[in-house]
């Protein structure tokens, strides 16, 4: 049994990792820390707590805080807020899983012209791990400071993966049309996120723009230039990515669009994802169908399908995953069982909640 | 461990048995029994199965079932049907959890009136047992053939019960005005359960005259009789009840107006409920709040909140329940645990999945 | 073609009263006052606009806003700021359709009990003239100042009114379950009308104790001594509300429990509803089924339906319109048309938008 | 006042064409023809009829139907189906608008190769117009047959027409990612329209090979090779299209991806947009923000928005409409008005339905 605490408990994403973390065999929650709800007890913010073991737990300003008396802390803070609070807490020695996206780029610029904010921590920045675990697993079992990815990161990145550096791949033209529960925007106080402003439509937004083009891009940069396996690819990745916003609670669906160079076959391309990912636990990938988002909502998993269309020379992948588990806290915790050499799905055993 | 089939693996019912049972630490599933998908596999039915212990399962006829190989056998069957089959299943001596309206009422005539149907096996039914846990855990523990309740049973006699037989409760003039999400209503092709015919709208229907209304009652008289305890009340019960559509998956929320004969308290209310439940682990009754769905969708729980009006004198109930799970496979699993003294809460540890 | 001011024109009320004012063949949009987004271009706030005839329009700021050019000024502002508001534009001579709370009670006990604020101008409130169309119509006529009803209101009223003074219904006793899609809450930045604090769940909220409550039983008990028609009856109505809060956009429908006192028939029941609306045109009364909130979303119409049950000799009405029109802007403008004797139908042709 | 009549008029495209039709200025319903409700009453599939015009009408078989007593009839019925209905009612010499894919296609093999089905009267279809009334009004106004195009159709082309044939643009690369509601696949009762099928989840279907891509495919170069005006484009388009089920009850939206072979701006394609439209009644280019189907949903506008990304040289358009009015029943309404020199919006003025 680990002590583990997360700050920024009372966020989506923190409530998210509370659900996951107690039901944890190897994990004891120590402490929960709240800016908004600091002193209330967790029970009172979020009664779906009630009847669980944290019936009793109050929530704690990050002033009465010591983080050497945890084994693992997660931050699941917003960006610009998390650079400094993570920067303090790592001193303390404990291991930090970063839920925002301060240490996600290694290339500080990169980062200071996506997110519009100075990095005041570049230095960990570039020792942070980037913890999409199926592509970087050695190094976060080594790392002290884990950038969880981002949600349409995670579900872009293994659609494309196995497939970007095969040689009838063009990396350079890739399309990403990505479709987000409103989860995904948290739970602040915005008119566009009210009900009665998000049912019954849909929309698109920051095409080309988004924070998590350049996220996609850069790791899939970084891959091929061999930052997580020995390869060294003369190929460049270049990303164009839109997201939309559908009135449904969990779940992302991304549709990514591949040019191909040369002819290819179902057979071929079905290969690539099976080698690359093998008997990885949380990845499915399908055969003669698409997946659904009712297929994972509410479970770690990530179901991807593809469609090669010989008329175009295009590969059509679909990717789908919840955004809150496998596209952040569910990541999180199998980044953590990575850490500590728990089972890969201890914690994330369950299937997706359906109807 | 124990080896459990369930008969009519692929409603709704069944495959959220499924998924409860695939993660119990007591249970191997042993076979799946589904008329429409015998010979399928379970993940080509259901993908969500993916990546689970029964991706390889295959789904059985039940001609080539042998029930006696199992010690448990959940018949998740439309009523009418089941009668014959659990008939036939329980000839096996396999204790068998019936999810149908087929076995809940001792008193066949009140069946076949509101059922509509004539009851081909009446001397099984006056031996089931009716497996509402909290009620009937004793009974239930010896029991070869439980009854598993309606889900907007549960929900009206999980509010109702604690106040029922107090002297200031007139107990002949209860109105029950539920509401349900539309997995209840379950996978039939039917025109008013298409999505286009039930988003973004609601309905009452079979107002006075729905099955669960006869049940409610039935039950109620029953208790007040003694049938579960040592009680012998002279009070009598008369039930109202109106259920409605409401566009969600899953839950349901009963909102209860019980008649008082004299003025009461918040507190004297509050208190008769915690006598009833006590130490109940999947009961939640809340102080000065109402329970809302989201509290408890995707788990087992039941939360009942209430509201003591004296001007009117009258008491507002509030109970809500996961339709699929307090208010089917989850109490069936519940009733299961009971049977085999397991702890109550093995494979039901799960909060609600929010958001 | 008379002018027509709209102080409050950018909340959802507002906004509504545009989409029904600018095709009204009788009227000619003039002034939008809006305190957040005043000097703003309407389409900028509402895009929905673009191409029809505000596409120009300017939203206006209430310092420079001339009462007097229009003809009918709807104030749809917060209860409590319209009392001032409507105060001085009253003094301009314009006649008024208010759609608050403030002008709704000529007892002004009642309303600043139930408010809980002070009422200022308790001399204009007696002046009001209470707009349900169909219960007040000669009234309404002669008025200067119309108190458009509340949503929860018109829908109980309109299922109620045609039977509380018969002989065998209890007045004293009538319980309303009312379920309300989220336009009605507004567009006000609360954390429980997000998206992902409202889908897929439901909610009661404010039992016995919502300001509606008082001015059903208001309403029903001037209706009852008389205030309406030359009715003097002796029966005193009480009645106990319960809202609730469902996932849908536009809709209430209320189910009503009404006691009987003898044995009674659906054919009186019906007659009784027959002779009170006779040729109401947007009253529809239905035999032998339920309404549902999809027939009339998008329409001024409200349908009823009723259950009548011999076995506990009570009533079921049930009873749904769309909130935002016969429960707000479109009884507004039903009542604008009855002022300036229009077709009453002027503008309010639509049937519902299905599916 | 003409005289119209519809074949297949209780299907959702045959009901909205009746809501729109019975409160046009210029139009008597006449027949309205059933298979599935013959005599029967519309008021009694659909009640939200009642109070309308149509309270008495009563649905008919086509054994009673006379065409030619009709100035105008709309066949929405399944294609394959049609082909067989629309010739016979061709030769009564009334005009007909199909709204199904039976006679889109002058080339018979396109539509033979896409739709699987054999084409029994290709002459007809031959001489069918294309009804999308933007691109195609002079020979809409002289046609006797008209084709009514698709809804996805309808939005992919609107976006992409008034760019294709510019020198910068790459016509035979263009991906389109379009997302509809549920709404669009009609009332069949197939599993997975279910409501606890659709609810809360998102997929995509039959990329690359749905039917409405060969459609879109084979306008653009009818388009380009001068059918509808006097250009003669060498270019050839080459579509990729991927369509969305999407948890809502109306609305597509395209978002369309578009090759630069050479850097442009904003300010040149927003004129290209400007000038190809001009004064279209129907049609909104947004300037520097993006359309939402909640914008549209409810009227016959299409809204189109784009943002040109000179990092990778591309053009993202977004296309929303609702895809019962201008991508289906609107737009032919718009047809007919075209047809009988209406006014192009008489029946057609409503603003969107929001909140």
């Amino acid at each position: 049994m680990i002590k583990v605490s997360i700050v920024g408990a009372t966020g989506y994403v923190g409530i998210e990792l509370i659900r996951l973390l107690q039901q944890h065999p190897e994990v004891q929650i120590k402490d929960l820390i709240s800016k908004s709800n600091a002193n209330k007890k967790l029970v009172d913010v979020y009664p779906q707590f009630r009847g669980s073991k944290l019936e009793k737990q109050t929530l704690m300003a990050i002033k009465d805080f010591k983080p050497e008396e945890s084994e693992l802390i997660f931050t699941a803070l917003p960006h610009g807020v998390s650079q400094d609070i993570s920067f303090q807490l790592v001193k303390s020695g404990t291991r930090i899983i970063d839920m925002s996206g301060d240490f996600r780029y290694h290339e500080i610029d990169i980062y200071e012209k996506w997110y519009g904010v100075e990095h005041k921590h570049p230095e960990l920045a570039k020792k942070a791990v980037y913890g999409l675990t199926e592509l970087n697993r050695a190094q976060i079992k080594e790392a002290q400071l884990i950038a969880n990815p981002g949600c349409y990161v995670t579900a872009s990145l293994l659609g494309i993966l196995p497939l970007i550096d095969s040689d009838f791949i063009k990396s350079d033209s890739i399309i990403i049309d990505a479709k987000s529960g409103v989860s995904g925007a948290g739970r602040s106080l915005k008119s566009n996120l009210l009900f009665s402003e998000c049912h019954n439509t849909m929309k698109a937004y920051s095409p080309a723009v988004h924070r998590h083009s350049s996220e996609i891009e850069y790791i899939l940069n970084e891959f091929l230039r061999g930052s997580y396996d020995n390869r060294s690819s003369k190929k460049r990745a270049e990303v164009l990515f839109t997201p939309h916003l559908i009135p449904i609670k969990r779940g992302i669906l991304a549709t990514i669009y591949l040019d191909c160079s040369r002819k290819s076959s179902a057979r071929e391309i079905y290969d690539l994802y099976a080698d690359f990912y093998g008997e990885e636990k949380f990845i499915q990938i399908l055969k003669d169908e698409l997946p659904e988002v009712k297929n994972v909502a509410g479970s770690n998993f990530a179901q991807i399908g593809f469609k090669y269309d010989q008329r175009t020379d295009r590969i059509i992948v679909v990717s789908v995953l919840d955004n809150m588990l496998k596209g952040a806290a569910g990541q999180a915790v199998q980044n953590m069982n990575t850490v500590f050499a728990f089972a890969e799905d201890a914690g994330l055993e369950a299937t997706a909640l359906f109807p």
